[in-house]
Parts: C-alpha cells; structure tokens; sequence
C-alpha cells in the first residue's frame, strides 16, 4: 500500500450521542467528571464502542538525527540523541518509566540515527543515518520521506496486531525541535518570534540563532505544505515522517492517538495534511512549555489534558496523560447508573431534567 | 489523646534540597518534567525520604447529612446521601471506580447519615444523625465536633496501620457545598457571589436562595474561626470535621494528603485552624469548577495539578490526580541518571550547568 492512499473511516457521531446519554445516567451529577465524560464520549466516537477499551496502550518511540545540528541549535551534542536510544534500550529513560507504569508495549525504532545503536531491543528501520542540513539541501529525497512514512505505519499496523488499543507515539531527535518549528512556520502566519523555544534548554543568544537558522532554511526551500511528501523531503525529519506514518495507520484502524508535546503534535499536523480526518482520532495529552506547542494544538483545534510545564518529549507527557483515559473508560465500564443503584434522581422541575 | 494537641513535624527541608539535585541528574534536561519534579521533591520533603513512596493510597470517605438542605439549598433531596453511601457500598460509585484503578485502600465511614446505612462494608461511626439546620441552631455541640475530629484521626491512624502511604480524604453529605461556602466566607473577605456556586446543579434562582441562607447562618451565629471547634459547631459539618481530624493524623505521621475539591480543600482549611503546619502536607489534586474553590485553594497558597472541569467530590479529583504522584515517584525511583547511562550531558559553557 502507499501512505497516499490510506483511508481512515469517519468517526461515529450516532455512538458519541450514545455515550454522552449513557454518562448522564451514572451515579452523579450530570457533566460533574468535566474533561473525563467528553473523553470517554469522544473514545466511543473514535472506537465505535459504548464502552471502549484504551488498555493495553502501545508506545512507539522514532529515533533520528538533524543534519541541522551542525548549525549549533540545541543544547546537547548531537551523539545524545544513539546514548538516548541506547538509554530507551536500557528502560532507563523517562519513557521507559511511564510506559511501565501505564502497562504500555513500548517499541524503540531507530529510523535515521546518525551513529549505529548495536541493541537488539532497537528496531533497525535506518533509512538514512540522519537528515541532511536543510540550511544547505534538502533534507532528505522524496523516496526517503516516504520509506521513514511507511516505516512509522508498518510499525503502528504491527503493534495493532499485538492487541494495542490506544497510542502514544514518541520521539529522539536532538536538534528535532527546530525541525518541528520549521515544518510548523510553513502552516502559520505567526511569528517564529512566538513560535521557536528554548528546546532542550538553550540560551536566549542561541535562541535568536536558532529562529536564523529556520529562517534561512525557508527561504532557501519556500516549503509548501499542500505538497506534504515534498514539503517533508526540504525541512523535516525522518522520526517525524514516521510518526505521521504510525498516526494515520492508527486512525485507519479506529485506534485512539494520544498526543504528546511540539514534535508529537507537529506531526499530527503532517498527518493531517496526508488525511485530514486522521485528527479526529487524536487527543491532546499535555501542553508542553515549548511556545510553537501552543501554536500546533490551536491549527489542530485540541484543548490538552494535563498542563504541567513538561518540555521532554519521548512520549513522556502523553503518557503521564495516559491514565486520564483509563479513569474516563472506567468510569463508563464500571459505574453504576441510578437505576441500576436505585438512587433518588435530582428535584425535577417540570419534567425529566436528563 | 485529643485533637488539640496534635504534633505535626516541619518538614524535611534539606531532603527538599538533596531531591531537587538528584532530579537533575536523570536522563532529561533539567526541569523538563515540570511539575512532576516539584511534587517528587515535595514529597521527599513531606516523608523525608529521597525516593518516596505513595503506594498503596488509602481513600477516606465520610459520608453525613445536612440540617440545612431544610432551606432548599441542593438539587437532590438529603436522601440521597444513605442511597449513595450504599451505593459507595456496592462498590458503584465513581471513588469505588477510581479508588480500583490507583490499587487504593477504601474506607466509606458513617459519621453522621441521618437514616441508618445497614450494611458491614460501611464503617459505623455515626455522632448524630445529621446536622441541625444551623440557619435556626448550631450545627452540632462542641462535644460533637470534637468527636467527629477524632473519628476522622482515629480511620487515618487505623488506616496507617495498614500500610498507606498516601492519603485522599473524600465526603459524601448533600448540602455539603453549602456548609463548606459558609465556613470558606468567614475565612475571607471575598464576596459571597464570588464564592457559592451551584454544587451539584442547581439553577440561578436557588444559587441566590443558597448565598442568602447562608448569610442569615453567618449573622445569627457570627463565627469565629480562631476558636476552630467552636466555629465547627456553629456552621460545621460531621464529614469536614471528620476530613480535618484526618488530615491531622495523616501529617502527624508525615503522610502526603492529596487534596480533592471544595469540600476537601475547606476541610484543609479547617485543619489549619487546629494546627498551622498541616497544609505543609498537602498536595492540591485538581481545581473544581466550584468557583469558592479557587478562593479555597488560594487561601491554602496551592497551585492544582488537574483542570478538568470536574466538580463531583467524594475523593473523586484527587483520586483521578494519584496517578501525578505515582509518575513523580517513578521518575524518582526508576530512571537513570546521566553518569550511570553514561549520557553526555549539555555543552556547558564555562563549568558545570547542573
């Protein structure tokens, strides 16, 4: 199959009205679990299901590097991104920690590390060890963008198989947020004033820097979004050409995406422009501290779960995120409604009030 | 021994100190999961350990009725306090939900229904059935209140011995918001509109009706909270008291309280009028759409971890919050650091950055 011609069902709004009529008769005041009775509302819609099922979630990590790197834009050297993969290896990172706690399959993909990461608990996908500077060329062919789209969906269509039913898609890539801004300055008429943060944690100097270096790279390529492989090939990466990949094969699938932060969301957005629908199949999980985060959830009109001034990546705040769709699916698998638990119904006042 | 003479121990500044500098030496940049590094150094200051623990969670409910809904003041009949406590019972409810997903110890306690619950699962403890209607007489006799705080004590001292190592200290009692708006209104000058909202649903009409029934109450018996007992008596409720006693114990044995919504937090409030150290050990799980919430949780000098609009009560916010610690305790206890991972760590520039 080609990544062009994935097709994602509509989602089904008659179930969303469903859930939303069944919540109203569990044992509470109607609307007072907030956020968590749109959630499960909205994971009825995506699965189909009255009472759907999140568990086991699958975490899919892609790791690459950036030619761009070399441009001097992040804060860490550019090896940090294979000892980072090797620590995805080791279950020392973040990621590993919360993907335990959520009892998540985890899946470390390597498909564009600059340097050889020789651990069998790698997935070896390199299409090409790193992108090319994309201040001086293109980042990447046509055909490289579409093998690292079609890894990211082979990748999500496996994990599918192994029973994962929501997913949490994650990322390594030093220097990937200068990337991510870049793909996400072509989509907005914002200032990247607003738009390029401190990443990993760079100086202001560095800042106004690394905002150049995006810069130059626009005008050299005049990346259009509307041609989105092509547009992937001048200024993106290869982890990030995966993870829309692994999105639209989750929403083909009817499969729940829960978002993380800047780069996740970037993504989303590539997906979107291969699919517009894919983003139906999305929740925000967290809203990252990163500037151009708040920028990427309003193109993809998402309001996120947890604001907690998290900025990692990986993965690791859709995780933490991710036990806010358990409680939302317990709630409606498990509680009692009040006929079922024979509870008085409010005063109504003329008539039935729900 | 009696409430009044509670000893809660300062917390642990230096293991403060000593967990901040051990969160910067984890596999991330520093700071970059955000609050979840600020709770993980909270509560190695609260348990004066370096890797705290938080499991398992216990999960207090106090269920009592309120004299006051007499005036009319909510939108289910007093009822449906019994029907929910049986309900909390059968295991129906949404703390029985949530309490399951975090692996929680449950405690439903009687301390004050008005019709009696029969049933093995409930704790008896009940000091009288109800309130007076304290818009025409105190709520209850300083003997009572007291009482009341000591029950509270006593299930979280029982509940220690039982091995929790965190707390969420939930209440069921219609009318409840009522009786926590009028003891929240003599702790501030805000104005009663800011404050009294519409609990579990009713319109703006009985919202007025509810701001003036508590104005007569706040007139007639002009309360004091500097004599916190006597303050309890005159407008208290038998859970809040019940919550207070609680959260005295839990602090005095250095146990981190994750604090749920209005009630919770007023409980809080209450508590410190006993012993000013008490909300050193307090952590604010998420803020209610009950506007004298926010009131409540500034006056406490907390900032939550969820927004989600919820607004339910019974220990419901806290317990959907839990999973926060356990991500922040996980991070603390399972991920490497930088020199274990052998993980370059940033450029520096001019000497050590972290």
């Amino acid at each position: 199959m080609s990544i062009m011609h994935v097709s994602i069902p509509p989602i089904h709004r008659e179930m969303i009205e469903q859930a939303r009529d069944y919540i109203n008769q569990l044992t509470k005041p109607p609307g007072s679990l907030g956020r968590l009775e749109e959630v499960a509302a909205t994971l009825a819609g995506m699965t189909g299901e009255l009472f759907p099922r999140v568990t086991p979630p699958g975490v899919l990590v892609f790791a690459a590097d950036h030619g761009v790197t070399a441009e001097g834009v992040s804060a860490y050297p550019a090896e940090v991104t294979a000892q980072m993969v090797q620590n995805f290896a080791n279950g020392g990172a973040a990621i590993n920690v919360f993907s335990r706690q959520i009892g998540a399959l985890l899946r470390i993909v390597d498909v564009g590390v600059a340097v050889p990461v020789m651990d069998e608990r790698v997935i070896q996908k390199k299409v090409r060890p790193g992108t090319n500077n994309f201040t001086q060329a293109e980042a990447m062919t046509l055909q490289e963008a579409e093998q690292a789209l079609h890894i990211g969906y082979e990748q999500a269509v496996f994990m599918v198989g192994q029973g994962v039913r929501a997913f949490i898609i994650g990322e390594m890539g030093i220097g990937n947020t200068t990337t991510a801004s870049a793909l996400l300055a072509t989509l907005t008429s914002e200032p990247l004033e607003q738009m390029v943060g401190k990443g990993t944690g760079v100086d202001e100097e560095q800042l106004a820097h690394k905002r150049a270096v995006i810069r130059r790279a626009l005008l050299l390529h005049q990346p259009d979004p509307s041609k989105p492989l092509e547009w992937l090939s001048k200024i993106g990466g290869l982890e990030i050409a995966a993870m829309a990949g692994a999105m639209l094969a989750a929403a083909e699938r009817r499969i729940p995406i829960l978002l993380d932060g800047l780069i996740c969301t970037v993504a989303a957005l590539v997906a979107r422009q291969f699919a517009a629908n894919v983003i139906d199949y999305m929740i925000a999980g967290h809203r990252s501290q990163e500037p151009g985060h708040r920028i990427a959830l309003r193109l993809l009109g998402k309001e996120p779960l947890l604001d907690l001034g998290m900025r990692l990546g990986e993965g690791s705040g859709a995780a933490v995120a991710f036990p806010l769709l358990l409680s939302a699916t317990a709630m409606v698998n498990e509680m009692a409604t009040f006929s079922s638990a024979d509870i008085s119904d409010r005063e109504t006042k003329g008539g039935k009030e729900r």
